[in-house]
């Protein structure tokens, strides 16, 4: 604390994203980064653009990677707002539709972001208990006062919801903004974009840090009515004018145009995925029927806590999050098959054999 | 406007950036971009970064960067804050140390992005007017009430303020921070970084845009006190936790390295500059005395808008300003030597023979 702070600062309380180790040792499972390079277009769009002019500014609105975008989700380019990241996007969303004195509704149990932009802005909100099973129960959000954000597939539970249900949370909340954060969308079955033309207060965000593998490259978007997406600009343009850098633009957009790349890697995801959740359950894991790129776990005997250092102390990283009602699981970003097998390795031989003692400890 | 905007949305009043024009026939002068490359060791260090991981995310606080800085400036990197250029940490900085309460102060004619921040944040402000030379009063910013702000070099004048000057205002506003953002610093005598040590109210913001030639890169950076740079890292990880991609971290990194090559630019840039002045001078121009990588002139004769479209005309793109103590000036961007020929070319041909019948337009 210091004299200087604004009161913004002094009711922060902000994110702690999970560790980035530079150990090449370890195997990095806690941050749902993609175990699969980007396209190599990615690399050939950007050593391209090198060569071209660093030394002027880039678009200030992202014209190449929206019109890519809107090539791909075929809407026009009205409908696409492109930041720094969806963390980026999110937060310009919580300015351009939330208010001080209107609450706010998310889940209990999601994204931890979501509480941390509402203290910055000073947004009131209140967090909708999810059911025993972490499902989400859709009338819950219905007729907010302030806004809804929901994460989906939901975060760290992995819980998809269809799109008939976020269709009622949208239709059911008529004057206010619903913003469904699909981080992990593409590796469910299906999206709520189809959706942003028949509702003007449905905003669609998106990053390409996690099915693209660009977390290195900070580019997320948002896909929501004209008018949203204008709210989103003025708010930009009173903050920073140009947030993505030219090589990011064109990295992203060509990542956006290699769609057999995109496909062969989000398909490969998904089966080591289903293959991950059938051996952690053979192991005494309970595993969430997952839709995104990681499991939440929870053994029925070792504590989370203690299988989270011994992994740890076996080279590898997942999140374990230190909140009453999930301590006990652990959230485990899909690798490579190749990753998954030293894992399940190190499970078996090193882990779960002491698991009985680490509980006593 | 659209039902579903927030307060914040309404009351904002955009940045408008100069344009981005992609017309390589038009010679760029409107938005102080460098007309030189960057260092090729920036080339260099981002193509070895783009071989490396652009699927895991970057440092959160672009460690690599910031220790560069930290050698760059003789300062532990508890002083160095670095964001998505100087705009994003300006815009950081808003919401760290200034209040919806307190009047904060800032120059009549400079960055015309200050008031738009203080908008979007609802910081009620004070415009201090400059003298008639433009020259700014500096006793008129002691004792301000919500902090300061203050563009040395200022601009669009180029008028730059002597650390002595700076210091006074620092000394005279001990209970609220003041902001000195040093956009184009390095064409000017000395910097206010050799202050931070002493006074925890200072705050010394700079972009690699300009002196680095890094616009397309988006990289700026604070030096302070810890106490502040721990400010705005708070606003940071409570908005977005990665602000700078993994190319754009290494690539300014090695920018910093390289200081031979960045003394050889800053000297080209402001040789061409004094070179220019004197002959805008011969050409009927009232110059103010920059310290800039950009002039600030004004003709006898000719009005600005005038010379303006015609030099747009004639190929050359420079910033008018409708803003009516300054409408009849032009800022013009210090390009390289034989871009400025061709500029004076065009003015002796084309503009100025005809300056007459124009103003009579």
């Amino acid at each position: 604390m210091n004299k200087f702070w604004s009161e913004a600062v002094k009711r922060t309380e902000p994110y702690v994203p999970g560790e980035q180790l530079n150990d090449p040792n370890i195997i990095k499972l806690n941050t749902n980064e993609n175990p699969y390079d980007p396209s190599p277009q990615v690399t050939e769009a950007t050593q391209n653009e090198l060569k071209r002019k660093l030394r002027l500014y880039p678009s200030p609105d992202a014209d190449g990677l929206r019109d890519e975008l809107g090539r791909y989700f075929k809407l026009d380019r009205d409908y696409i707002f492109a930041g720094n990241g969806s963390d980026e996007v999110l937060a310009f969303s919580f300015m351009a539709f939330f208010e001080q004195h209107a609450i706010v509704r998310f889940p209990s149990i999601t994204y931890s972001f979501y509480p941390v932009y509402a203290k910055l802005f000073n947004v009131p909100y209140e967090e909708i208990a999810l059911n025993r099973d972490f499902t989400l129960p859709a009338e819950n959000f219905f007729g907010a006062d302030g806004g809804v954000i929901i994460a989906n597939p939901n975060a760290p539970t992995g819980l998809y919801l269809d799109t008939a249900a976020i269709e009622e949370i949208v239709m059911n909340n008529p004057e206010c903004v619903v913003i469904i954060d699909e981080a992990y969308i593409d590796f469910a079955p299906a999206s709520a974009v189809s959706l942003v033309k028949q509702y003007p207060n449905l905003l669609v965000v998106r990053t390409m840090s996690k099915s693209r593998s660009l977390a290195g490259l900070r580019v997320g978007f948002a896909i929501g009515d004209p008018g949203l997406i204008e709210a989103l600009n003025r708010i930009k343009d009173s903050f920073n004018s140009y947030t993505i850098d030219r090589l990011a633009i064109a990295g992203a957009a060509a990542a956006i145009r290699d769609e057999d790349y995109f496909q062969e890697i989000r398909q490969k995801i998904i089966s080591t995925r289903e293959w991950l959740i059938s051996e952690m359950k053979i192991r005494g894991f309970h595993v969430l029927p997952s839709h995104a790129n990681f499991i939440f776990v929870s053994h029925y005997k070792a504590s989370a806590e203690s299988l989270y250092q011994r992994l740890r102390e076996s080279g590898f990283l997942v999140r374990h999050f230190q909140k009453p009602e999930i301590e006990n699981y652990l959230r485990i970003t899909i690798g490579s098959d190749e990753q998954m097998e030293f894992f399940l390795n190190a499970l078996d031989s090193t882990i779960l054999s002491s698991a009985g003692s680490t509980v006593q400890d």
